[in-house]
């Protein structure tokens, strides 16, 4: 069965790092069709729109999407994205790879993170002037779906510890909703599982990032963790995603586009190739995914690295190592 | 002149190392009023209040506040403590002190967080059944104080770097209104500074907490990020705060009551002797806070040291050390 898959590079160095995740998908034994669109301040400024009405649809008819990053306009680009392919789910490995300088190199945790409200809503009001609101949602329904997908992921990836954050002593009703919900799921499923106010979880995460596995966490609180995570296992050009809905999926680096380095042909490929891996994975290819993160891994242990993690390596040598290795 | 200092030690460890810090501050040639007040779950339990109107009375009347922590009533004490002094500004040095194992040997940051609004606004609603809303608040007075405070720190404690944490990018009226009022304080100043999105610093704080000096944050991000920063130089026990208003001001430990460890003795005063430091720098005795400061700098560095930090000493035998050096 032919799959077709969106690729939407963005803006600065996704421009570089999709290219090398097409290539590893094209060198696999499996079924793909790519079409491309745009999005990003590139796109924005010819036309007026971060987001075409084009790659808008391109995502929506996909079975999954590639996303690489976009610059300034990356709210307007992933948020509607998101919602394109009706994500309810983020979900953000941090692993440290061995040979790798790590803060914390025991770390293997995996964000879920609730992916449509929060404080994501989009509803901000002007009071008066000089005060304004921002409506903070949450709803059982939500939190639902976010611990069911958190607890059948770790069950599925043999992950023991489950950890629902949370700030319920100050989001009384908010995350108090959200927590009862995660709680009451834990429950029927008689699974194991510790609750953690976000704050003491930053604290725990960067001291012993070896105590936990999956986390699931609301909305702002799983982008701010899953990126602190990211600096100990040795920054954002290691850390995949994958954007999960009913029917249709988004897979992006956890990393932007990074303006400072984009262009000049040094981005790391790594976690946007294991973002591929992951979609692979999501569309049954499961031994495929495998390879590419045994393949990615090597790599990393094995060099060569790109300069982030402190090798001289371009994108395009990372890119052809990984390939060697598949 | 007299200073009285309301004193409320509150559950769990908070009633062990609050004694240490005032036998610290009694050791000193100032003139200190001291009365102590109940608050926490311990009062609660007996007069159904964990703040009863005396100790929030004396919180008033008082020239300044030592609090220790509470249990599960932790947000019903400290909330309104930090309202009764009209503390805007909470102030959340985390440095990492030679000798102790810390992540990040190199982190000397100071947060400065928003105190009285965002996500703490309290107002939340049921919009119907399984549907919650928390109103999140952002002023342009507050923002504009903060920052001012900020700014003002920086520059009366020699840091050079001043970074503005924010997430405009989402929330784009209420954190965009935070970020362009405390940009606006910057320029009046002619004060370099540079802004953040919180996940993104989130990740450069673990890899590189040497780059930051003075964090002004929104008070949910300004919570987890002092939180984050204290696993960075070895957790809670060695982190004080000040609450600073206008006209009063109260100084807590940023670790809570400590349950697991509570009654054992074995609670590390650091982070309280050095909010008492803080109270004494607020109150003008400057010399005697970098006194109580150096104590308990020489302690840490050469001992003894209490179990969280890998010794085995009790509080008393750590704040007789301090007591020692001043
Ligand atoms: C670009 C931004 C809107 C986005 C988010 O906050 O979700 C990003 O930080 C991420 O984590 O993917
Ligand atoms: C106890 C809680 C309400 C409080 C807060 O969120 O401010 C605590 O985490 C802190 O940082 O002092």
């Amino acid at each position: 069965m032919t799959h077709e898959i969106a690729v939407i590079p963005g803006d600065g160095i996704g421009q570089e790092v999709t290219p090398a995740a097409v290539e590893v998908l094209e060198a696999l034994d499996v079924d793909f069709d790519f079409v491309e669109g745009d999005a990003g301040d590139a796109v924005k400024a010819e036309t007026g729109e971060a987001l075409p009405q084009a790659t808008r649809k391109m995502a929506a008819d996909a079975d999954a999407t590639l996303f690489g990053a976009a610059g300034e306009t990356a709210a307007d680009v992933i948020l509607p994205l998101r919602e394109v392919v009706g994500s309810f789910a983020n979900v953000r490995p941090a692993v440290s790879y061995p040979g790798l300088d790590a803060v914390q190199p025991d770390t293997d945790i995996v964000f879920v993170r609730e992916n449509t409200e929060g404080v994501y809503s989009g509803i901000e009001d002007e009071i008066t002037e000089g005060v304004r609101t921002l409506t903070r949602v949450v709803t059982e329904e939500a939190s639902r779906d976010i611990a069911e997908f958190g607890f059948d992921y770790a069950k599925q990836n043999g992950f023991d510890d489950v950890t629902i954050a949370h700030k319920a002593n100050v989001m009384r009703e908010t995350d108090g909703l959200f927590l009862e919900t995660a709680e009451a799921v834990a429950e029927e499923r008689g699974a194991d599982y510790d609750t953690a106010l976000m704050d003491a979880l930053a604290m725990h995460l960067v001291m012993h990032p070896e105590d936990y596995g999956v986390v699931i966490c609301p909305n702002l609180a799983g982008d701010m963790l899953s990126d602190l995570a990211a600096g100990l296992v040795g920054g954002l050009g290691l850390l995949p995603s994958a954007n999960v809905g009913e029917e249709n999926a988004l897979f992006e680096p956890v990393h932007g586009s990074a303006p400072d380095i984009a262009g000049q042909g040094v981005a790391n490929p790594s976690a946007m190739i294991l973002s591929a891996a992951m979609l692979l994975d999501h569309l049954g290819y499961d031994d495929e995914g495998d390879r590419v993160r045994a393949a990615v891994e090597g790599v990393l242990d094995e060099g060569p690295r790109t300069p982030d993690l402190g090798g001289d390596a371009s994108t395009d040598e990372v890119t052809s190592a990984v390939l060697d290795r598949l």
